[in-house]
């Protein structure tokens, strides 16, 4: 089947690209001494987890306990769960997950942890790791680097059924950086903190054997600050319009695309396709190079102006004005993980051939 | 069952306030002399569909054709799909659907209507029903009224395998307004443009039994205009911060919450609920009451200030000191069509208890 064949709306996945997406991510982690621990909210499949591992990637990160437990039916066997396990039926959900996989759970509150130690010491043959989240200055979920974090980890580790890893933590104001210093610094600070702050718990006889940092733009200068272990990015395995903006991605790698359909010319100037904000979402800042709600591969002058849930306007300047209605366009989106979440299946492209149809068993797992 | 027990994040339907908005709705069409073809993007699901329809309804609308397979399976008989279809994939699958189902087609292109007259006309046992789509001034997809709309609808008239239905259109411009005069403005301009678009083709000789016009906003207005036959509004039956920003809902009777708990309080001033844009989305603008990105059912001085994937973060003023880890809240959201896409399931709850656990089968069908 060639990519033609396929109706639209539908999501793409080129796959020469996001090979060189993953060999380029590990290989940077391999030259800065860390592991890779991909954050893999951004596919939510377990066939990319596997091409993750297979690549190098020490295990996986999610970002809800639902994705979890898609990754471990899956046949993954090591992963991260950078969010709080909150309320006695995640807690049941989490210990059946513990039994099958190796599980660490990001925590920043005693409360979250000593749930988990109550229900784990409950039975023998489960151990949950935990990790403590700190705050290096996102302010969204993580206890204050230092004393805080140390004060939270000296009570955890006192914990029964549970067996406590290291720090964690997540620099999402890397997002929104505008210039390369910029992202450097906070990189730079967001690794800095996580390993400051395992030294003290170290002083303080605490082991710690894992330092972990986030995100697709900190990655490749957080993993050069000495002592951190491993780096959770994710978006990197696509790229979108949003981390280009952010230098984190080169346009040429974007490996996600959202193949459309002219179903409407009502002017010269305007044509409307068939997908908006149910496919492409509200996420994220308009493009940085002038072309709206996403980038359209081939017409990049061509620019997706606005969205409502089932149409994208779309401003059609002189050069274009050939573009009719049946035309499909390829558009790079603003936020891929985003965009994964909003459908049940991609198809895998390689040379305008569809390889493989992949369903997004992840989507929708936000609990 | 009590809703107490559904784990987090869930989305609520409240029965009956939900029951009140059907009433009203159908009260407000029926004391106008119009036709209620309530618009089912918004809930997704066969059985709200068959509610509305032992309300008064005359059909429904949808807004794809993957949605109209979904209300037809669910038994629902006359369904307008206010989406140009085009394409040989959709065109066969819509055929197969007129075959069972009575449909209408809002098209605003000569390439629409004649590609559906050819796959119609190979078929005796099948006629499709063509509104044709004016754009009354918001400027997404549509034909200019008057003139272009007779030049469509005489060219439409001609064709075999079809039965021309009317005039179709949508005040979308009505939801940004700032006070009830703009509103009613923009909503009995779009009446009176389509009525006198259908007077113009009557002139003409063609016959136009359906004078359709849209939008929860402007229904009340719009419904006023003698000539309209029939409005299709679809957030009306759960309501939304938007609809209400738009004093097209009562804030009491929305009806659509998120539940969601508590994961962390990282101090005193902030919390973070388990719920962000994968429920709320990120679609449009926060609250007019300064509750951020939602709205927080009572406890209205929390701010939901800003999410991301996963979080919501709340900021917490002083008398909600007592918010914790595992507590509890319900928010109403920013655009309530948006959320039910996100999820696969709804509960529906009375009095606190949960009388029904709905899947949302129209959810994500963009094809």
């Amino acid at each position: 089947m060639h990519k033609n064949d396929l109706d639209t709306p539908y999501v793409l996945i080129d796959l020469d690209k996001m090979e060189i997406n993953l060999a380029t991510m590990q290989a940077n982690a391999d030259s800065a001494g860390v592991s890779l621990r991909p954050h893999t909210k951004t596919h939510k499949m377990p066939i990319l987890a596997h091409k993750q591992m297979d690549a190098g990637a020490i295990g996986i990160t999610v970002a809800k306990l639902g994705e979890a437990e898609v990754m471990a039916a899956g046949g993954i066997k090591d992963i991260l769960i950078a969010y709080p396990i909150i309320g006695e039926q995640k807690i049941d959900r989490l210990i059946r997950l513990a039994k099958q996989t190796n599980i660490i759970v990001a925590v920043d509150s005693y409360e979250a942890a000593s749930a988990i130690s109550r229900a784990a010491s409950r039975d023998s043959n489960c151990q949950v790791g935990i990790a403590v989240e700190i705050d290096c200055g996102f302010k969204r979920v993580g206890v204050g680097p230092g004393d805080p974090a140390l004060d939270l980890a000296k009570k955890i580790v006192q914990l029964p059924g549970i067996r406590f890893r290291g720090i964690t933590t997540f620099a999402g104001h890397s997002y929104d950086t505008v210039n390369d210093k910029q992202l450097h610094d906070i990189s730079a600070h967001e690794g800095h903190t996580a390993v400051e702050t395992a030294h003290l718990l170290r002083e303080n006889g605490i082991a710690v054997d894992i330092i972990s940092v986030g995100s697709t733009p900190s990655a490749k200068y957080a993993a050069q600050i000495p002592g951190v272990t491993e780096i959770r990015p994710g978006t990197y395995i696509f790229g979108d319009i949003m981390q280009v903006a952010n230098r984190a991605h080169l346009l040429q790698n974007c490996a996600l695309t959202v193949k459309v359909t002219v179903i409407s010319r009502p002017s010269a100037d305007r044509a409307v396709v068939d997908a908006g904000t149910k496919v492409f979402t509200s996420d994220g800042d308009d493009s940085p190079f002038g072309t709206g709600r996403g980038y359209v591969v081939e017409r990049p002058s061509l620019v997706l102006s606005w969205l409502t849930e089932e149409h994208g306007m779309v401003i059609v300047p002189p050069e274009h004005q050939d573009l009719a209605i049946g035309d499909t366009l390829e558009i790079i989106p603003i936020h891929a993980c985003a965009v994964v979440n909003m459908v049940d299946e991609i198809a895998a492209v390689r040379d305008g051939k569809v390889e493989a149809i992949w369903p997004v068993w992840g989507r929708g797992k936000v609990r």
